[in-house]
């Protein structure tokens, strides 16, 4: 800790609002509501140290508040010396963010590589577990998904294209970092990653409120997939009809559970852990 | 359906944003940040649903868009004959509430008696399950596991003081009308709480991400007492010390569970569908 390391000489102060450096970090939420990229937001302590320790992730430069400097030498440290490290004050971040930054974090995070479905899969071990979404499009279940997959181990996530991206700022910011953590792909319809899951020797279950059989009834298998649809929905009725359903047991008087709480039971269900 | 009833005969139009009549409904987000009484508004036709046909609490009067009526039969023949129903234009709605109303039902509802722990818990079955709350503050959360303690019909929720107030609008809403469904006392301390459940023969299990055993080993008891408490802070230790202690076994590298989603594993594990 005391090995001659001063924050102050890694970090650029930035007295002016219109510094074009800042640029990447104006109007943060506005932009998040219409724009995607392969840039994202990261906020926050848990979050940054998710995003430096990545290996599918990069961060291209970080925004600091001066006051949260001094308890930010790990990640400082952590942050290769090509990545600049700007430092403001409460007001200027805020001006810019667009919004009041109470964390005093920021960070431009970049993907490096967008795998498809198929080549995830090929680089799992005879045991896996694997997340499928379809038609997902709120970044709070994602992001709450994202958490649970993580907390649960599972190896990867598989979206369909109609999901919802999980870099946007809020899926990122609810799933504690685990969107940066979690291998994902999102691309393609969801036949396309129920045949990638096929030739790769997976067992799916789709999890919906009139599955056959109870989550706690339902064998497990080597290589699962769970598959969830969205709450209002559900899964598409083609799909369901070809494919081994569970429900996860339940009041018949009541409307269903969250999707992102559905995924957790049934990942809690079906972990390694259980 | 056809039976002659009108639901233009039962409604009274109101073309003044001024109208005293709705003032109970006059900028409801800044309220509800700032004061809490025995009244609560409900919002959109499921909320609407549980509270007409709630014991435990009754509406005062609704507010509809005119462009909703039509679809609103059902609830207006169930609605007293002495609970007015106001209905305006979308611009007089969202004017009044301060935002816009996208459902266009809104009702004001109000508590006709909050029972303590010790009645509640004094009216029920000797198989029976309780999940109880200790400092749980945010109204997502509040509101999500009344969502998954009615999806698993828990018999009822404690909440200690320091919980919010589940008839915060937001926590209604999230819990799809849970909060006016599930029988809950919100008062006394944590102590006092479990003072009454140990009177009436209820074995209390205390989730903890360090519980002494996994949920899916734990034996489940005829009554049983399910324990959250902050997803930071979690249970105060003098409580964990003293209690039986259990955790959702998951992996050692993430962060914890949210809240929520731990309750609906626990309630999964532990509720009489399982």
């Amino acid at each position: 800790m005391n090995s001659g390391f001063r924050p102050e000489e890694r970090v650029l102060k930035i007295d002016n609002a219109d510094d074009p450096r800042l640029a990447p970090y104006r109007n943060i939420r506005e932009r998040d509501l219409v724009g995607r990229s392969e840039r994202f937001i990261a906020e926050g302590k848990v979050v940054l140290n998710v995003l430096l320790s990545s290996a599918r992730f990069e961060a291209e430069s970080l925004l600091v508040l001066e006051s949260r400097l001094n308890g930010l030498e790990q990640q400082l440290r952590l942050c290769p010396p090509t990545v600049p490290v700007y430092c403001v004050s409460q007001d200027i971040m805020d001006g810019i963010a667009g919004f009041h930054v109470h964390r005093g974090i920021l960070a431009i995070g970049r993907r490096k590589a967008a795998p498809s479905p198929a080549e995830l899969l090929s680089g799992l071990p005879d045991r896996a577990l694997v997340t499928v979404l379809c038609g997902i499009s709120n970044h709070d279940n994602v992001g709450s998904i994202f958490r649970n997959a993580a907390a649960f181990e599972a190896d990867c996530v598989l979206m369909d294209e109609t999901c919802c991206d999980p870099l946007y700022r809020k899926a990122i910011r609810v799933s504690v970092g685990a969107t940066l953590k979690v291998p994902y792909a999102r691309q393609g319809t969801i036949d396309d990653i129920m045949a990638a899951l096929a030739r790769e020797g997976f067992e799916t279950l789709a999890l919906s409120p009139s599955g056959a059989q109870s989550i706690y009834d339902a064998p497990s298998a080597p290589r699962l997939a769970l598959l969830f649809g969205t709450e209002g929905e559900g899964l598409p009725k083609a799909l369901l009809e070809r494919l081994r359903t569970a429900r996860i047991p339940m009041s018949a008087d009541f409307d269903s559970l969250n999707v992102a709480t559905a995924s957790g039971i049934a990942l809690s269900r079906f972990s390694r852990f259980s």
